[in-house]
């Protein structure tokens, strides 16, 4: 069975421009492993002047996006464009049309993936994103299928690229942030306006669809509590290597007493972890179960020929179940589950404190901790003239009552300074 | 669509064991993520007085195997018997009569896969192995599937726990080979009779089948060239570590100029190479191509619990495809290639001589390796009273070469023994 399959592709930008170089240019190898050729029939992007130069055939391109979905010659989309509109509303209509769909679209899945679903599922279609996290990481395929038998515990996930390189570079290098995030932007790692990597934001949105298919409960991007790296300081870092641990900025999804928890903020990992050395802009995800112990992937997380070829992985799948002319089942089900705020989620806390060093002020903050109900599990202090970093690492205690406590020392007439508080990650629970 | 899997058991040992015990406690768990439920229908085992007790239904456990493949309630066929006979003839029944097949077995895939992969192709029916290779981690799935539009260059794979297990202790404890394969022994990592793992005989299979869907060409265990670390000794981790390397057991899937090689031998790789830091019995596979760069897989290769968890994802995966009543197209094809025999390939050589310390001997080994177009890279010697050790790291040479090389080195007079030969593994080609 050799099948040619119409393309219709939705954003011509890094990782459209690749795809369509690599269909061209791979098409031999590609059909010899699978028996297919794709044939790029429409492209449609939001701004014609503004496209880059590539060599489409006259005709081939519009900004008519529409048209690129309903082109009766188009079997199969590629949504690559980005971006929540109007990238939804498009595949909702190619679902519901009854052609499968490709999307590399975190942001869009975290917000619309029960209803884009939903609507696949409808009309028997796939609706496949494995480049939406990890980029050219095979994750999506491995959580989703290969390990649906699995009561995941948790999955760990360093799921951007510019958090991953800046913290490597003040860990390694000892820059501060500042200088960090210059050069990750030199070196095309940042964009001009870094805001959402180093928010945090994007790792959220990996993390939304990560406890979504670990956990099999459906969690939107709203369900996940993000902190970003900005005010992480190279002190910090130094103090971390001291105790044994680098800082990472981790999703954490897991499953907790009272449900799933799903998470975005820096950590302090134990140097001897998998993900602790993991380092510049690749990612990995770290996934725990009671019968798979752990697994680690590891990859590039980004960049338009990484992504291009997951992207190009979930063509040839799509591919091969819709020319079965089959009505495919969707690959996993969701069930209504529990999601923890995280105000009641126990983490272990580091707080490094700047204070008057006098008589009387370890009391006093062992005090603040204690009437919160949070445990000191250590205390570090190291001296200056008359001020002193004083470090307090705790015992695991709901994020409420950390916070609590951290109130009340602020009130702590000797504590001129919170400097930071980082989560500390502890073994699996 | 909820709908019952009939489901027909080969093999109740520990895998089959294990994954019966999960189909019934984890019955409501699967249902409720994928839509399905299994049903046991059938168990078939070679002897029923060894059989361990499992509390089976009457009537359910056979030793008549072609009952369980034939039997009309079996939908699918699970086989975790291993072996070639009877596992390789009963899957192609099963496959003939328009059956999926699931299968953990290295040995049988690598032995007759093209055949089996035909029977599955011309039945439409899926037959699956993701547990064949790398236990519970997902790697055939990623290989075959996520990565079908990659142009591989090199799968390197730890794929064999024993093996790591020993080499580990041997590296970490300065344990001598008999002594950490006791301990291996003894903590249930190697068998009575460990020849199939130490051999490399096992990592063969695994390669074979690793190479076959990087490289799209089918490659046999006969096919794949095989040493064992039976010769490796403490001496030599030591000398590795001083040059900044550590010893494993490599399987290396590789696409060289002449068309493609897979072998498995001890292997030197660098410190700080991500498969330097698989310790103990964990499995990893790092994929290298061009648009991935490089792909770390990671976690436990063997097991019970693990294997059974990756034999249930295959049998969800198969059952969704199953259920939507098509006629599924492979997932892989294989094209004819040129397998390159190893004593072509080229490898980089350590080698260990124990040498009169006399003068002249070096230049005598030096023409040694010359003479046969081998160049050196460095030379160490390390003195003892009358007796050195001179060690060899040559540049890259056909096999054939070094050999040549080796058997001159073997005619000199001063060289009184050669103590160890153990292969390089520098960076991607």
């Amino acid at each position: 069975m050799e099948r040619s399959i119409g393309i219709g592709l939705l954003g011509a930008g890094t990782v459209g421009g690749t795809l369509v170089s690599r269909l061209i240019g791979d098409a031999e190898a590609i059909s010899s492993k699978t028996g297919l050729t794709f044939d790029v029939r429409r492209v449609g992007v939001q701004n014609l002047e503004k496209q880059r130069p590539f060599s489409f055939t006259p005709g081939l391109l519009t900004d008519q996006l529409e048209e690129v979905v309903d082109d009766p010659s188009v079997d199969l989309v590629v949504e690559v464009m980005g971006g929540l509109d109007p990238a939804g509303d498009l595949i909702l209509r190619a679902l519901e049309a009854g052609k499968p769909v490709i999307s590399a679209n975190k942001e869009l899945i975290a917000a619309r993936g029960p209803e884009l679903i939903a609507a696949a599922e409808k009309s028997g279609v796939p609706f496949l994103f494995e480049a939406a996290v990890g980029g050219g990481i095979p994750i999506i395929r491995p959580l989703s299928e290969t390990l649906a038998g699995e009561k995941i515990d948790r999955v760990l996930g360093i799921v951007n690229g510019t958090t991953n390189f800046i913290l490597t570079q003040m860990s390694e290098q000892g820059a501060a942030y500042d200088v960090a995030l210059k050069e990750a932007q030199t070196l095309g790692y940042a964009e001009p306006d870094p805001t959402a990597d180093v928010s945090g934001a994007d790792a959220a949105a990996k993390a939304a669809i990560l406890a979504s298919l670990a956990f099999g409960t459906w969690v939107g991007i709203g369900d996940v509590y993000h902190e970003g790296i900005e005010a992480i300081t190279a002190v910090d870092i130094g103090f971390a290597e001291d105790f044994g641990y680098v800082v990472k900025l981790i999703g954490v999804c897991e499953r907790v007493e009272a449900g799933i928890s799903a998470r975005v903020h820096p950590a302090m990992i134990p140097l001897d972890h998998p993900l602790a050395g993991i380092r510049g802009a690749t990612n990995a995800i770290f996934i725990e179960g009671p019968t798979i112990e752990s697994l680690l992937f590891a990859g590039p997380g980004a960049g338009g020929d990484p992504t291009a070829t997951a992207v190009l992985g979930d063509m040839i799948d799509a591919a091969r179940e819709t020319l079965a002319g089959a009505q495919v089942a969707p690959r996993i089900r969701f069930s209504p589950g529990e999601l923890v705020a995280f105000e009641d989620v126990s983490t272990e806390w580091y707080v490094r404190l700047i204070v008057d060093d006098k008589p009387g002020v370890l009391a006093k903050i062992a005090s603040g901790f204690g009437d919160a109900g949070v445990s000191i599990r250590s205390v570090w202090q190291e001296g200056g003239e008359t001020k002193a970093d004083l470090i307090v690492v705790t015992y695991p205690a709901p994020e409420r009552a950390q916070r609590e406590a951290l109130r009340s020392l602020s009130t702590i007439d000797e504590v001129t300074d919170i400097g930071s508080v980082i989560r500390v990650l502890g073994p699996s629970r």
